[in-house]
């Protein structure tokens, strides 16, 4: 279940990170707002879904949301348009030292990235190993080619580092993700 | 201010309009969710967004949102994918019967589609006229277009006839605004 900014960290480890950079969120969404000043890509983070049970209406625009519930998102948390190409990605952060749980990406947002590949757009995770502080972006193709290549419940950095692309971390942007996609999704690692 | 389905029925008029179709967001989703099924795009509505002040923890997978507010959407409501193509609109009812006012839509709104269309995304609105049961899909560069050389408040109908695209009514799906998009952005229409 994701949370909105703020609200998460209730449930963090008091441990600071400050020294290795923000967490993944805000250095996306701070990434995403240097795209769009800088006019490079339109790239937003959707908002929560929720469902609103109870609403105070004190006038029309003034109603105050009384009792609320989060959902479980149906698609990604990312999308938008960069050079006319339809972007989609979801963005996880793990403090295992390993792996990435394949249970920290729901069923139904792979099937989503799937049907965006199959549609045209370019659709990716970016998995931040927090206490490493390393960033992937791997490509749906690659994170399908694990799920039926594998049994395993989680994916190992080494798939991370094969098949994945380091993001760089920088002052700002923060996480040039796009200069990856610029390379061109078929893009083949030299090794 | 956009809330979300049901909600905001609370603010309508009581007068049925339920022989004259739907109201314009339950039938965009439901043909949303046929180009979906049918794999045909993967268009979605956005989550509406909010800003959320106080959770009750139950635990972690049962928070209730006991105090949030409805925020000014920065973007449109609905995005994503056709045919490799980022698409990108807003949508809206008017209960007149000659012109639709253009506080309907934020400012931002609008300076959003201009920036998808010059990242060559594909930006448009889709107004319907209830009493009229008309729906037009607009382009945004005719929506700027009229803007920049008018100073009036709203948009005649005859501008929508004149430069926009009716949206046929059908049982499924219910608004095929996408065979609009077919024709091409730039397709000139016949007079």
């Amino acid at each position: 279940m994701q949370y909105p900014n703020g609200i998460k960290k209730s449930f963090k480890n008091k441990v600071s990170y400050s020294n290795r950079g923000m967490d993944l969120e805000s250095d996306l969404n701070s990434t995403n707002e240097y795209y769009r000043l800088n006019d490079i890509a339109v790239i937003y983070k959707k908002p929560t879904p929720i469902t609103i049970n109870k609403v105070d209406y004190k006038s029309r625009n003034d109603a105050i949301i009384r009792e609320a519930h989060f959902k479980i998102p149906s698609t990604t948390d990312y999308n938008g348009v960069y050079k006319g190409k339809y972007i989609d990605f979801e963005a996880k952060e793990t403090k295992n030292l390993t792996s990435f749980p394949l249970n920290n990406i729901h069923k139904h947002q792979i099937e989503h990235l799937e049907k965006i590949m199959n549609h045209g757009g370019i659709g990716f995770i970016i998995v931040k190993f927090v206490k490493l502080n390393k960033t992937f972006l791997l490509y749906i193709k690659d994170l399908l080619n694990f799920i039926s290549s594998n049994k395993r419940v989680s994916i190992p950095l080494s798939y991370f580092e094969d098949y994945g692309y380091i993001i760089k971390e920088g002052f700002n942007p923060r996480l040039d993700y796009l200069k990856i996609i610029d390379k061109g999704v078929y893009y083949e690692k030299e090794n």
